[in-house]
């Protein structure tokens, strides 16, 4: 399994009415997430797409336990549990830096591999190697 | 069943660089489809709230088929297929106004009943007085 | 002159702790209007993009004088004033629907003409036509 | 005067179909820049909105010079040049973290100072303090 840790802050434009982060932007934390996952693998995205393949979200869900507030310090967990060969699993788990113990939230996506015509492809072969790569390690 | 059909534009701001619709938008859309399909039932989100009762997402999920693109013209079909007691299910289903029949994206948001003081609750009266008549007449 | 008039709800999205809209979502509501008031004009910024030419924003600034809710109908006026050589300049002014004569919200961009290579060019000969039929008409 | 510096990355939600950073998400990085240099001032925003000030903004403005794209690595140079009775005026320079002498972007917040009814009202103590504390040092 492949596990990273994304620190994030809560911030005023994330926040509703009701004083609890609004439900789409876990999704754009969860991108962040996987942004910085990736890079700290050693293969970012952008070199991805530099080399003709994208990795449109195909699936995406979340459920919501407790509502964090403006300015709340949060981790998400990142994790990779699986190597899939026509696809990629990414499973989140947000919780308080001040209470790592009581979920906040739980979200997955998943992405298709494409190249720039829109074809389906198999996972690279750059993104396999590190992703094998960090699973001896750890 | 109750199904409203809310009606938008993709907008610049909602394109990402791949020029389709970026994956988290999709959420922000499905909630001004269900808080236009309320008022169309007879009874704002604003007069719920306003009654003490918020309704949080605690689940959403999405499927993406299609990338729809900026100014693309779409329609969100909103459904209520069931009423249940102590939640919400809405579903949504994207499709191209020039092409009705083939289904961009498919949604779902599961919602709660909670009081001002965040403890949960039963559906609201008021809420299940609309969506009873509202199911008789269709 | 040029002004048309951009109809448009405050979503949950939009809105802030305060209970009032975020600052920055009033830029993507200038977006939604000034793209409406093109296709009105009878020239889509996608006919724009397809013809070569970009409009990227240069300058925004904006005005807030009152702060409206959750689920208020607003109006975003959006006027061209003045035709120029080398940018466009869009002045927006946002009102309650009901309340037309107290104005929440004051804002203007201005858009530079560039080619798809990034070069600056001047007013497309579409654009300032269809200004120029727009100006005589009024 | 005192400055603060805001690291952060373009993401992929931040981009346009032009490769760029649109418009609208500056102000949104502008309010983390800020939010972080009052808490490293040591007066976080969260405590003035305990305290029951609140600092809506009632002025905003964006010079754009260049198009950051995805993954791009910027630094949010946010100052405050004097300090007002009434009001704060904060400024933001965007640089590119390995092109630091090339500006990106200017922009401008204004923010009044008002109590939780509304009401306008002075700096409160607090910020006073802190802002004249942080003034001596440097």
């Amino acid at each position: 399994m492949i596990r990273y840790k994304y620190h994030f802050k809560v911030r005023y434009k994330d926040v509703d009415q009701m004083g609890v982060m609004y439900y789409s932007r876990y999704y754009e934390y969860y991108e962040a997430a996987r942004t910085d996952m990736m890079r700290d693998l050693g293969l970012t995205y952008k070199e991805l797409e530099a080399d003709g393949i994208m990795m449109p979200v195909v699936h995406s869900e979340s459920d919501y336990m407790a509502g964090p507030g403006f300015d709340d310090h949060l981790t998400c967990i990142t994790e990779v549990r699986e190597i899939h060969k026509n696809r990629m699993e990414i499973f989140y788990t947000v919780v308080a830096d001040d209470a790592p113990n009581k979920v906040i939230n739980m979200g997955k996506t998943i992405h298709a591999f494409v190249k720039m015509n829109g074809k389906p492809t198999r996972i690279p072969k750059s993104l396999k190697l590190v992703l094998d790569n960090t699973w001896e390690r750890v």
